[in-house]
């Protein structure tokens, strides 16, 4: 089946400077934690994306200098003919698949650390860093301008070397130099790179001209360009009607494509200037949201235009075209989760697409310096050190087996997935409840959570498609119903369920008088799966997990007319959203619905009509609360008691031909849903090995004496034979 | 010069089960941010301290599985085969100087963030743990305990064959399985592992008996034990006269050496339960403080005992011996500052040993998950990849030339002292005091940090020793005294000085009213140095540093009988100390001391008799402050005057057969003083290469793609050429 022809603009080829792109799908530049110090990790990553489809493969910033060592967080490097070695398997890996390579040049000054590279960073002023190292730079004056400008000309010939077809000289969201330089805030220049706008802009204008002069017969010239950074209260911050605008006019000449983005002056460590994110949350934003600003410079520039904004849907897509918005459809997350996006819609597969949900847990990880991941898509950064491309999979040497699966959450479809793609004989997945999804049928259904579902949608079709594989709803499994089933492979996926009596991480206690099958104590699953009506008006949400059950809670409870309180220790609602961007949303929205937030608190008793608490760090303190209701987030604890029962009856099972019993996902270990995915999926691809219950070891790309590339190469083979 | 003989007793052998330690001197286990994922650095950074006299060098935490991978944090790791090669590196270079080495087994259990390996770690109990992670665990069963400690058993056998003579069942400060097993606030079994302390010890018990059985032989059996920690509000920790001494003597029969720590309950991201560190920096701790707890269990052990507690004294080390407190001087941080401090006490160097200053910036950068850096020593971890060696020197090629120094403060000493033992032919070191120590001089006089001063100490005794340096005191140079002075190599390291304007990262701005030409406006040197009169009894701080200075001079002018309100924009008071254990500290003392602290506000305006600012997210929210007097504590700026000048007469200087001029230190950037020691000592050891300006490539021990081990080995040689 072919794809509709209003489709057909999408893979039109678009002509940039001295490279043509293949179509309009261009990856955008984003971080990963991989960074070339990992050289068959990025390569295979990137190489994937260039498989599905995308007409662009670009670095996530790539520093051109040590001077800028973003450590603890990683980056691509193109310091010097080391990293042209490593970047080179990242290029040829993408030109295979006939795609683009771009390399994002970046020197962000003042916010690397340079922890690992101990140097010292120039800047715009000598002011400090609005970052968590609590350091400064130093002032360029001509001469360190003009060496930073070689820096960046030598980079770009080092890229041009490592196989890149485009340069990007960016100035995204986050910080660099060029964008300091045009941001009123970073300069307080008086030469003739600080003031009015022209001023502003000499810096990067120079350094464009430079490099486009240097490499832009073989290579395309982009910039990456955050055209506003949202920032509404007059901190100093670039404006699409001004800088926006401006500065597109003053560079269009030396361009060949603007490669654009809104918003997100993000600081990682201090909490500064929250102006918003580029990388906004689907919980508060929706796709296409930048097309607000990018419509405001449309008409600054007569050269192709990248839009980015969680862009997932191809008639959104199309109309952005049609629209004249922008020429291509620039995407990072939506790439992320999944990287044969344009293969699919270019052969009409639009329902295999695996829709990212936007809950930007990709970005919590690279904001702790870590790698990479993907709740939809737990293949990410596995391509290389575990060997998992996300649409191939092996037959499984024990296929002749059947499988039962009990339990149709997260892990137990991903698992029922992978292992019906892997060709197993019959795979029974068996849930009480109606519907497939487990706890997100009801997680889904929380204020603002509505495309978290798109996990389950996914794995749905997959599963109606995939012959093998059969759903089998409201039946509950006894140890004795799972013996005589007669699967030999057994997989209990039996999820968790939230505490009733208090029990939470920061005390390791339960709570005095918390009571689930009391009135006034309710859980989670009370709330959305059994409607257990709350008592009263007022409602105290404790909220020990902190991550978005609370808050999403609180924002539903609120909307139903409560008068709603959140309590919690940490020093924050929701700690885990600032993780995922969302933090600064979060508590802007529950204010706005009048729930009083109290933080640094702990709950020690439960009485009839009021809660107390106390201080934290336990210094005394008692404070009380009066509610008529009580919600408690305090933790998850696994339904282990199936997996208990079958792993106290092993003898009996295997008479019944039962091999092996399995445990995945939150029956294990309650954690994110990202988690269950992954754990479903890995014991799916290792279904077939001598021990599947224990994960089999990764290549770990780190220095190890005496490896020889094919060393590396051949690793995983040599050990999973 | 020999030793005198009250030392000799630190210098006799001992015996740990089937191995014998030389001398008293144990390298504790610590974290390093290098782990033999960077095979030469670690095992460079190891060797120095066994070439140093330590008769045993430990590994730090040294994960045993993939189920603890604490990322992005870098421990050692004995995981698999890969592992043993990386280690043997280090244990062969520790053997080539006599020394033992041990390796400190450890499971974190689900405080490690797993975000690397994405596997699940088991735990004592399901209960989320208290990182920022916001993860669990699962619960073991009794089968998971035993494959549990068969981890343990591989572990160690691994490390046999790794070469380590030494096995550290490890249940230290922070947080492991055998630890959480004993402590009341981790342990809530029900079973045969819970409830009383034999239940508790239980786990750990097994788990000694288990590895001594497999490797006891070969290896002697140590356990890493905190017996306290200092859990003063009762959340459940262990402490010294209850599970501290009925652990010990209900294990003393398996083990053959106790390594004993305090205190230090820290958990990194959440903030939870503050109870203490056994890290403690020298602003609130004494050497040997941990004595108090230590000697409480002395009686319960047969075997020989390892001490901490800052020790760099050898009258000291001597006392805690005689006196019976223990049999064995460890140390993590005095060897960090100072790897040589046995050889230097057995040789009767006594003047010559570089001490820590207790400032625990090493652990601040490992808390980052970044290398560990040292104020005293800036050749930590720049072994093998600059080639540093921190006794030894080369000399400089240049070396007959004549180098003028302008400024004496940590980078301007550190460089003349360097430039002299690579044997340059004569150093005039400058500065406009008449002491030497640049701001150290006066920082050292600030309440609490008089231990800071060793730095200025140990280069000043270096100084008087190396003939070919001279300082020449009470001495201020313009830009033509340099030109005429008749040295060849001019180095700028005239320092900074703190903002008179109020000049601030956080708002990039001025402050209205700001000026220390005023008398109610003063910078720190103006009180510190120019002793400017406070006016009033009120006296407002303001602090957008966030490191010491603002703490140490409210606590200065409060002891002085004034009323000190602090205020800062951000969300702690001294920001940065809480990367160096001390912010729990701080905060508390300047509570004792009637000092009010106001978080998370601006000031915006300085009048008389009057502060005005608002909150730091600008959203309004006015506010007042009566005071007599400000003190401003926003930034530093650079002392860049004579540089620019120098710079400017550029060929005058040549004429003047002045050949380079450049620039060290916080004229360079106004960073910490690891940072401008740092500065001074790369400049000096890199005087003799082609642009000295600009430091040299290191070995990048990532991998790359092609290289060999002789290759990177060679690389640093061969750059240098």
């Amino acid at each position: 089946m072919g794809r509709a022809s209003k489709y057909d603009i999408l893979f039109e080829p678009i002509k940039i400077g001295p490279k043509t792109m293949k179509n309009r799908f261009y990856q955008a530049p984003h971080s990963t934690s991989f960074g070339n110090d990992f050289p068959g990790t990025i390569a295979n990553y990137r190489r994937t994306r260039a498989e599905g489809g995308w007409a662009v493969i670009n670095t996530g910033f790539c520093s051109i200098h040590p001077e800028f060592d973003p450590a603890p967080f990683i980056c691509e490097k193109i310091w010097d003919d080391r990293d042209i070695r490593n970047l080179s398997l990242m290029t040829s890996q993408v030109h295979e698949h006939d795609a683009l390579a771009g390399c994002e040049l970046y020197y962000g000054g003042p916010m690397g650390s340079n922890f690992d590279s101990r140097l010292v960073a120039r800047g715009v002023n000598q002011i400090p860093s609005e970052s968590a190292w609590f350091h400064s730079c130093w002032e360029m004056d001509k001469d360190d301008i003009r060496e930073l400008q070689g820096f960046y000309v030598a980079a770009a010939k080092r890229a041009r070397s490592a196989g890149f077809d485009i340069i990007n000289i960016a100035g995204g969201e986050v910080d660099s130099i060029p964008l300091y330089f045009l941001m009123p805030f970073h300069n307080r220049r008086k030469d003739e790179y600080g003031g009015s706008l022209e001023n502003r802009a000499r810096f990067w204008l120079e350094t464009i001209e430079q490099v486009k002069e240097a490499v832009g017969n073989d290579c395309s010239i982009t910039v990456r360009f955050g055209i506003d950074q949202l920032d509404k209260r007059g901190w100093g911050g670039v404006r699409a009607d001004e800088e926006g605008v401006g500065f597109i006019e003053l560079a269009d000449h030396l361009v060949d494509l603007w490669d654009l983005m809104v918003g997100g002056y993000y600081a990682h460590g201090g909490g500064f200037a929250p102006w918003g994110t580029d990388t906004a949350s689907s919980r508060f934003f929706e796709e296409n949201w930048q097309s607000e600003w990018t419509r405001k410079v449309r008409s600054a520039t007569t050269k192709p235009v990248v839009n980015v904004g969680w862009l997932t849907n191809p008639d959104t897509m199309v109309s952005m075209i049609n629209s004249n918005q922008c020429d291509i459809i620039g995407a990072a997350r939506a790439s992320i989760a999944d990287p044969f996006l344009p293969t699919k819609i270019e052969e009409g597969r639009l329902d295999e697409i695996r829709e990212c949900i936007g809950c930007n847990i990709c970005i919590s990880r690279t904001l702790f310096g870590t790698r990479l991941i993907c709740t939809q898509n737990a293949t990410v950064g596995e391509e290389y050190r575990r060997g998992w491309h996300p649409e191939k999979f092996s037959p499984a040497k024990n296929n002749k087996k059947d499988v039962l699966i009990v339990g149709a959450g997260p892990a137990g479809l991903e698992c029922a997935r992978v292992l019906g793609e892997r060709g197993m004989n019959r795979i029974h997945l068996v849930d009480s409840h109606t519907e497939l999804g487990g706890a997100m049928q009801w997680i889904r259904r929380l204020p603002r959570l509505g495309h978290w579902g798109r996990l389950i949608d996914y794995r749905q079709q997959k599963i109606t498609k995939l012959k093998n594989i059969e759903f089998i709803p409201k039946t509950t499994m006894t140890a004795d119903d799972v013996k005589e089933y007669g699967a030999e492979i057994v997989i209990v996926a039996t999820g968790s369920h939230w505490a009733g009596n208090g029990i939470n991480g920061p005390t390791h206690n339960i709570i005095k008088g918390a009571d689930h099958t009391l009135p006034h104590c309710l859980t989670p699953e009370q709330i959305m799966l059994e409607d257990k009506p709350l008592p009263g008006e007022h409602v105290l949400i404790y909220d020990t997990d902190s991550y978005f059950m609370g808050p999403a809670l609180a924002e539903k409870l609120a909307i139903e007319g409560k008068q709603v309180t959140i309590v919690t220790p940490f020093s924050a609602i929701g700690a885990y959203t600032y993780n995922t961007e969302e933090g600064a949303e979060v508590a802007h929205q529950l204010e706005d619905l009048g729930v009083s937030m109290v933080l640094g608190q702990l709950v020690s008793e439960i009485g009839d009509g009021v809660v107390r608490g106390e201080r934290f760090d336990r210094t005394g303190y008692p404070i009380e609360w009066e509610t008529d209701a009580v919600v408690l987030v305090t933790q998850r604890n696994s339904n282990i008691e199936l997996f208990k029962q079958l792993k106290a009856m092993e003898k009996e099972l295997n008479e019944e031909e039962v091999e092996a019993v399995f445990r995945i996902g939150s029956c294990v270990v309650p954690g994110l849903i990202a988690d269950s995915i992954f754990s479903g999926h890995r014991l799916a691809r290792e279904i077939d090995t001598s021990d599947p219950s224990s994960a089999k070891p990764y290549i770990r790309e780190h220095r190890i004496l005496g490896m020889s590339d094919s060393d590396y190469d051949s690793w995983l083979d040599s050990y999973h034979k």
